[in-house]
């Protein structure tokens, strides 16, 4: 009961229909058939590199430490676009270097960014078109065998990375923000956090606008909520979002990704 | 190879495109890594603890001893509603006490019903919108290693249950039901069993009304139907189905859950 | 860390909202605790044998050897259509005999087809539409336990085989193919192999007409499209496929399974 055995998270946008996340799990099992494979999510919309990034910053640290997380979300596969592992004391991130750890970077003391060059620690033939089984997955593999990453390639000083959406505080009674992401419920959640939006000012009565519409309460959970509320709570991940009670925000205030928020204080 | 993992299932409402389902295995992980854990599904409609229930109920006996399941429908999160344990003598029920386990309860010897109160086995902070990753999935790593139930919280006596749907069995001619699921294959499962619809009353040649349609024969299995032809059946689950061949019979005679059955004897 | 657990593949069109799936890895559970189950997919659109099989060839080989892969797409299931295990030197093939293995057959030396008769391997009693959970998973859990095969069955000469579609070289300067498979991306999928389109004729000008579509080049990876160019490439599968770059090629020449493909050299 005592063994722990390596785990390797997956977040990719392959989908669930097809094969390819099977061969990347058969390829992660032919280098270490000890490794323990957790699925993020395979769903992230193709090529949406925002959203992968975006949801593996809400989990990665609700893993056990050591935990390699490999995000395959890849329109750049097959061109230059180099397959590297951000490494911290926690954790290894394996992907593409497109951005998609870039709120790591932001949140996380990166000890190096490896770019694998090593090509002996990938499936061979390498496809043109499936990174994620022939480089991505073996590499992972390695990885969890504790394979010194000197042995697979070379610290890299320039990843690429996004401007992760940062709230503005105009004055200190308007604070605007954008969405982020909407989830499965179709519950808003924005980029504004507690930094931003303190315990001070939604006891002072802040209330939250989405276009026309107007969220009166910042309350604590969802049963304090009236039927039909639209009201704005800070989430399980740490941002504020907006919701109504067991129906979708997004498609009451026709919000989505993007859409401007603001949060005025009386 | 003689090793045995601790089984925990997971049935939730979370969809598959979010972070949330991973962060309870993440949440699981870190308290037990030897863990093994299976998804039920994670497609329960939002907010749904009937099909939660329904098809917990159909799978919950095919697994081993010992199997913790742990199903995370939860409307009233955040709320006073109270994270429960359900004890038999093969399997532990982990869930907000909403009645999730209300055919669980109906079906097996319950030894004890406990009420989660020890915090320190959350995990810190608990936010108010997400129990499945800050208290059940924890609680259910805790159970998975063997801590003792009287450490992690109190016995109730009062645990929520919905009245399971029940056939009237009108007279011997005549048995009135209702459709508690429609699977994916358009199939509809009703709340009908054997021991309602006899061998017997099969072989004097019953019916089974839905709405304006009528299926003529109960079958053994769906190769013995003609194309086109609705008719029923003893399901996996062991209640009475109503299907076509190859095509959805609830499109066919435009059922759903709630759609009123009727069985009648020539 | 050196321990090898024995891992099985799931196959199936049970989607991923009901309990059938579950079901299969608790029936499996209960006979070997140490087999590790890996989902492949279970979104083969239903009684789709077709899709399937060509989902399974894609990937089977990127498992370890003796990985034991169980496909379930088994419309005639309850009749007397036959159990079966195709068995190779590196895999082991479970499921119905209605086809599925087909291009295993095609592809593997087969040791030999086994047809499950001793019903004491089987979860009992065997409903008569649920076999998956009653008969191949049962099946797949003492084939993974080392059972020997002649305990479990018969062995079988004539397995169901569909014809593989085959490309036709028409001439030198002409191929006819057609479309096996869209994948999630809207990529179409042919049977055409670098057997029949060889390097040569691709250096030679080779162009793929789909209707009144036609993709001028024939590339090596995505990034070397340009912007709305419709392109062929070589698949990670080894088959040639059709693509538009970040859009689905699918909705813009409209093509799908059966779609016919015509490679022309000038």
């Amino acid at each position: 009961m005592s063994e722990k055995r390596p785990l390797i998270t997956l977040t990719t946008d392959f989908g669930e229909a097809d094969y390819f996340v099977a061969a990347m799990k058969g390829a992660i099992n032919c280098v270490n058939p000890a490794a323990e494979i957790v699925d993020i999510t395979h769903l992230i919309p193709a090529h949406d590199v925002y959203t992968a990034a975006f949801t593996l910053m809400c989990c990665y640290r609700d893993f056990p430490k050591n935990t390699i997380h490999v995000v395959v979300v890849d329109p750049g596969v097959g061109s230059s676009r180099r397959p590297i592992m951000a490494m911290t004391d926690d954790y290894n991130f394996i992907g593409p270097d497109n951005g998609v750890f870039s709120y790591v970077y932001q949140r996380e003391q990166i000890n190096r960014v490896v770019c694998f060059t090593a090509e002996h620690y990938f499936r061979q033939p390498v496809s043109n078109t499936f990174h994620g089984r022939d480089v991505f997955a073996p590499c992972a593999g390695y990885v969890s065998k504790l394979i010194d990453w000197r042995m697979m390639g070379n610290e890299v000083s320039d990843p690429v990375r996004f401007n992760t959406p940062t709230p503005t505080v105009v004055s200190e009674k308007l604070i605007r923000g954008t969405v982020i992401h909407v989830d499965r419920f179709g519950n808003l959640i924005t980029n504004i956090t507690s930094n931003e939006l303190t315990e001070q000012l939604v006891r002072a009565g802040a209330r939250v606008k989405v276009g026309t519409h107007e969220a009166a309460r910042v309350l604590t959970h969802f049963a304090e909520a009236n039927q039909n509320e639209l009201f704005a709570y800070f989430g399980s991940a740490g941002f504020l979002e907006v919701a109504v009670p067991r129906q979708s925000a997004a498609r009451v205030v026709e919000g989505r990704r993007g859409t401007e928020i603001e949060v005025v204080v009386p």
